[in-house]
């Protein structure tokens, strides 16, 4: 199975066309609490485990789609052209050759990303899964939030997570064709949860998630136990999500998180996302939490954290943390 | 069985009376290339997998025994007495119960380390092997190396490790009473090997080896893996040193390392002995080799690193890291 069979096995045969002038989409940031790290599929971006996130509302991005007036895809940026030669662009118009109408059609993006990009916030994911509703507006497919999930995993594994706020859990799915693997909401609110978002760095990674993940699957030799190891903080979040538990759903994130990052130390090479503010921020954060504050943190394939707490203690947070910016993720709940 | 037990079987019967008015014992720190992290029996400080270590030469321990002219053992550690309630005269003392030849009988330790105590420089495996030296010495007991090598096993794991220079390997044993858990030095040489020792804190730690080790052997979910780890890392380590292969031995006792930090990271409650230092000079060393300079580290349970390389490189070392102190380990071979 190819990317292809499974955009034909999903989208409606008469709807190869561009229904509208313009198709929109808009798909918040997505925070994994229990991490996508390896793939059973690199093709279809099937993953080795579940995976559980919480998306950051308001923080996301808002995709517009068109007909390109030249003979190749443009990619705007936050205003600004994309090189068609760089990863980014590439990874679009990737994407973008499963729904041409004919092998000359070219599409133009105008994409608006209010997080920082390849900084570990998870922008690819929001990113695509912004891409999907607008092509799914743009040629009004109508599709089911199954098949959009599936559609998104194919641009990028963690953005079948990105079509809704609030909790959302990725099936890993068994099937070879990943018909089952694919991302739902979870029915539960928790208005008082928060998100703090400690950016220490911006720049790009030296290394993507993509290369990461394939690195620690490949060489590491604690891989082994790491499905286990999602398979315990997936059943830990489910019961902190149900029972409002903040230090089960803290500690079972942060767990996952630290548990990511050393398959990243003992693949081969080595390598670590980790800036030296990014340790002594987790040093911090520990200190705090000896003192009997419930803070906690979880952090991406980059250097910059992210931490859960929960709305009593945002006064803390805001004052032992300068710059950190605080979401709730249920505002509208 | 218990220590006692060990030390019966081991000490002449006739030899349990001091022979000398002093005892006297060197033993060389050695520094873990395959690291001891974890104990199938605690009282006996019985290791899970065997580990192998090269000696620091004249970085060490020196220790004198005699009767102590008070109702209390007296330890004098660098000319000045530590107090009995600490942990380390209360470690010293339970070794000594082992080997008074009445209860009312107790002893006079003077050591002189010249190497940082408690920084994760294996001060207590020096520590320990000279004052199994000193006894020996002090009751003229004329053990073998093997039962030597147990004995300071009781007193700490990696003392064992300690009673000779170059490479030392600590075969974990299976049976019940250890006696098949003792070390061997290795009959090879490597002259132009050197070790880089770069002290980034001599504070105590909040978290002994000893703890550490506990802590990550019961909660680590990647522990399971470990064994297997040091396994293949021992097999690389025997080819490098016989090869005298620097990048197979840095290799494999960098990866050795990080992954004995890794078990720590994904520990419950997490711990990390890496300050922000710690880091930024593993990130420096990571840089220099990616410019093709064969420069490698390792780490014990502390946040000072021991450089790997050869005399080749040492004009590099030293202009790279103006505070390393450079040991030649076998500086008399």
């Amino acid at each position: 199975m190819n990317q292809m069979d499974i955009v034909n096995l999903l989208i409606p045969h008469d709807r190869k066309m561009p229904a509208k002038m313009e198709g929109h989409g808009y798909a918040p940031s997505n925070i994994a609490l229990a991490k996508y790290w390896g793939k059973r599929n690199k093709t279809l971006n099937l993953p080795i485990t579940d995976s559980l996130s919480i998306s950051l509302f308001d923080k996301g991005t808002s995709t517009s789609i068109e007909a390109s007036p030249y003979t190749h895809d443009m990619v705007i940026l936050n205003d600004r052209e994309i090189d068609s030669d760089t990863l980014f662009a590439q990874r679009i118009s990737h994407l973008l050759n499963l729904f041409r109408p004919d092998p000359s059609f070219y599409f133009k993006i105008t994409t608006i990303n209010n997080i920082p990009s390849a900084a570990g916030l998870a922008s690819s994911a929001s990113g695509f899964a912004a891409l999907i509703l607008a092509l799914n507006d743009f040629f009004q497919w109508e599709l089911d939030d199954k098949s959009l999930s599936i559609l998104a995993r194919l641009g990028s594994g963690s953005a079948s997570r990105s079509l809704w706020h609030g909790f959302v859990e990725w099936h890993a799915g068994v099937s070879e064709d990943g018909m089952d693997s694919y991302a739902e909401k979870l029915p539960y609110q928790w208005p008082s949860l928060r998100l703090g978002i400690l950016i220490i760095s911006n720049r790009e990674k030296n290394i993507t998630s993509r290369e990461g993940m394939n690195r620690s699957q490949q060489t590491s030799p604690f891989y082994s136990a790491w499905p286990t190891q999602v398979a315990q903080t997936m059943e830990k979040l489910h019961t902190a999500i149900k029972t409002k538990d903040i230090e089960l759903l803290g500690s079972a994130a942060e767990q996952n998180a630290l548990a990511m990052h050393a398959t990243m130390l003992t693949s081969s090479p080595a390598f670590c996302y980790w800036q030296t503010e990014t340790l002594s921020q987790i040093q911090k954060i520990w200190q705090i939490r000896n003192e009997g504050v419930p803070l906690y943190f979880t952090e991406d394939a980059g250097p910059n954290l992210k931490l859960l707490f929960t709305d009593e203690i945002s006064d803390i947070v805001r004052s032992e943390f300068r710059d950190v910016e605080i979401i709730a993720p249920f505002h509208l709940s």
